[in-house]
């Protein structure tokens, strides 16, 4: 299977990309993770991009705050699909980390979820994983089904809920 | 090879969506395009989402403006990965489309490209079907270098257009 | 009398949304309460929108935060009136929910309240059943002018708050 | 049947809320048009709120831009369900109009369409009036499967658009 | 001496208003408070507005959160300066109260102060007062000279502070 | 009569700032227009605000676009009430210049209108002089009930308007 | 004198970029247009960042749109000060760009001006090479003069314009 | 070796400021801190700008909230480069501050940085100075590769992060 590369541009992103790694873990997908920084180590940034496709990745995640410009940092150095995380800083409730990901030239896509939304990075890229591997798929409709499940256990308990 | 699917919310948003399905064909990606409504026809929606892996499906690509459903409609019938365009309308200059289309809740993404951002959108699409494609990855590798080329041209010709 | 049927996109919406249940409760309107997901349980949710009608509902009111999809979805299978609570998340203080919830394409309208607007939510609920029941009417003049009470009530207070 | 008021804050606001009067004279409902202005008429506006329902009317439609005080004033003086149209002015886009229109504190509930969303908010004001008329009701069924039809009459043309 | 009105739309404004209060009882100008609802007794706050010119008021502030008309509502009743506070609610950080309150129409000012701004709003009034009285306007000057003495007072200890 | 005076950042604000020239004329009101530059001429606006009560005038306004400083500059000088008209500049829709003029620091109050509002300005500082003048004040309502008036006949002739 | 590199990230940003190099000219300052970009050429423009101090350079100004990396790839590569121009785009009225401009992480800072602000992106590289250099402080206190002087004539003149 | 001046807006600031201090006393770079206000003490304010290059400065930082003119107004009295931080405030996240520090008309720039992002604006002036200073410049370039090897560090450790 191809492995996944989940980027940081920094370790206080950790606590929001942790969930990302452990979904993909879930998934048994292997994952490999790092921390780069566009702009404090901008080389290495693009070496690993450059490489990953020929070093077994499929997708890279990329998670930055403020101006963040790591998702498209690793988008400019592959053709691999490049999903961003914009991450919430102190200031501006992400929408900076949003719109720096997001507003890419044609050219060069960044595949941008939520803010602070690993969870969906990790699923969608099992998701591409999943294009040509079926039992991937398998597994993520075993998801979409638990997941469903649970909405409608607590639409059962909600009559309860509110009685307290 | 699998097929890219490109929704659109309504007629109205063919000028922009257009490019993605030029861009598709240009890389020689069979494509299907369609008008579907996430909520004037909800359950066409629907039940192509849900049924599109199996009817060969790679890649759903949706375009949608203002309150833009139309992407998550699609993620929630299908495992397959979603890419949403959010379209920029009358008002709101694409705000409204653009967090409709990427604030998605845990569970269900969507890969979310910049407003009107269709030749993105189908470039994500050829980057997805391309992790397991050589010969795409081979064509996006020489898009990449044909779009430096003329950055690098335009930077020759940059003294010239300085002097008119 | 016509019910309301309560929607809500995920349980954790429970602490708003209460307070639109027990302002329905006290005006004595039938009230149901659902959890139903415009991702995870798409089926489930249109199935209720389609059949309310025919089930004795009168209006229905949807709460959901994000890319607040739930009441659009709601509205696309009915055509109840359909009232949006636009749901405060972490990020972007609700901004998102109401732009994903208001600005609904023309021809399925969707009747939005402020973000965490409750209690306005149900009251609008129940305006709409007065519209052909005096008795609920009285019971909103009746509320009116407690609530003016209140503020004539403050007002003569206010002098002894300033001198705390 | 109960008459919808549409009540515009200036006749320079007339181009987007004919709309809202063709839509509902579409459907036969009896309509009343005026030109009432929260600031510059506030008595007139408050005199027609609270004697509206006294004077059959059913639901009442606001529009007004910048601060957009006009359906709150309204709402005000009357328990019927009062409808915003935020309108667009020359600056902001109609942020401004929205959030004067839906942010209403709790207690007064304004029903806000989305901005400039003159048909939305006619075809609301009937979703009103139809919950208890199976006369409308049905009329608003019909509407929906044409619009549907549209879509997916478009749906079928789609292919040869993109030829041309 | 003309009077000045503080108006608050809810008794939960108290915290902030009470600032404005303050500096006007230190500058010794006689001001009335009351809570009055725009929406909830429009009809007592239109009477006010429409008699604070008879009553020997010289200004109105006002203030008020979310889709904050109170001002507006003043403004409408009286041609003596009205001076708006946006108050800032629990979300959207005050944005919707300062549109709500300085994107006022043509005809109708309101002199919009900043965000929670009570000081300023207090000072401004005696400022509008101080036109033509020359010993308002001395005090005025005073304070202005005892503000910038904390400044250049600061700028003093800085270094020492700087040392800690 | 005290002057009121109209400064301008730039000669390029005159087509906005002229309205606020003409309605002080209309009510004649003696007015001093000048162009002075917060940052190219600021020792020329700080002398003009330092001298201006001393020269006769009674209000100051200062219309500016971008980081419009102007007003808080002239606010800085005078204890005059000074009115702040934002100016929509290419970019940003007057956002940039509303903030910069509405959220002045406790002590100097800027009494800020609309975006573009140069009637309001003008209105709001016949207002303030009108405080202590009778005939302004008579004037003032005058023109209230023609504004009123004009709002009474466009609503007599809304149902011919929409016949066409 | 130390050389002024004026990147631009498209050569379609030539229009606003072009009055940076209009200006730079003016002065006599030596200067050196390219296009580069952030993401479709980033090893050229990695390569001009790491060597513009030992070829002469002494600032650098980078101007993009969108998702505006380029700065920030610039300021990456050298200790030299780089001036950011946000570009605006077709959408969202260049605040993404802005905000992908301005927001750098701790330890690389972007000296950004106004969105477009190409004369003010040269005149701030002027100022820093005049930090050391009298002769051009002196050409900017001549600038400043006559912008100055441009001022109080418009401000002789104003008169005339209203009379027209 | 040139001076830099550190001036804020209140001492209120100075939590955010001192770290823009401590930056530049780490690099042996003189200097001087200072309180002054763009509105409670602009002459004070405006006498410093004038005179900054005479007596030895290079570069003035200037930081303020909420309508920040600070750093415009000591860029209107010098031909210095003056770097602009916006503080965030109570309200509105700091935009307000970064709209009137960056938004300056053409021939005053500020070189604005991040909100709150006091080291980069000593780093900026470091740079500035650096330009002509060949020490300087190797030291900031040691601190890239201090800030470099965090970075590294931090990616050799993060699995270990991750297992915790």
């Amino acid at each position: 299977m191809k492995k996944v590369a989940v980027i940081m541009g920094s370790a206080s992103d950790l606590p929001v990309v942790r969930k990302a790694v452990d979904t993909l873990r879930e998934f048994g997908v292997p994952t490999e993770v790092h921390v780069f920084s566009a702009h404090r180590t901008p080389e290495q940034a693009g070496a690993f991009a450059r490489s990953a496709r020929d070093n077994g990745f499929g997708v890279i995640i990329a998670a930055a705050g403020m101006a963040a410009h790591l998702a498209g940092a690793m988008a400019a150095g592959t053709t691999l699909p490049v999903i961003g995380i914009p991450i919430k800083s102190k200031n501006l409730d992400g929408v900076d980390a949003l719109l720096s990901t997001v507003q890419m030239p044609s050219g060069i896509p960044v595949a941008t979820v939520a803010i602070d939304g690993s969870v969906n990075a990790a699923l969608l890229s099992i998701q591409i994983l999943a294009v040509e591997d079926e039992g991937l798929a398998q597994k993520l409709a075993e998801k979409r089904q638990r997941d469903a499940q649970k909405v409608l256990d607590a639409d059962r308990e909600i009559e309860d809920a509110l009685a307290h």
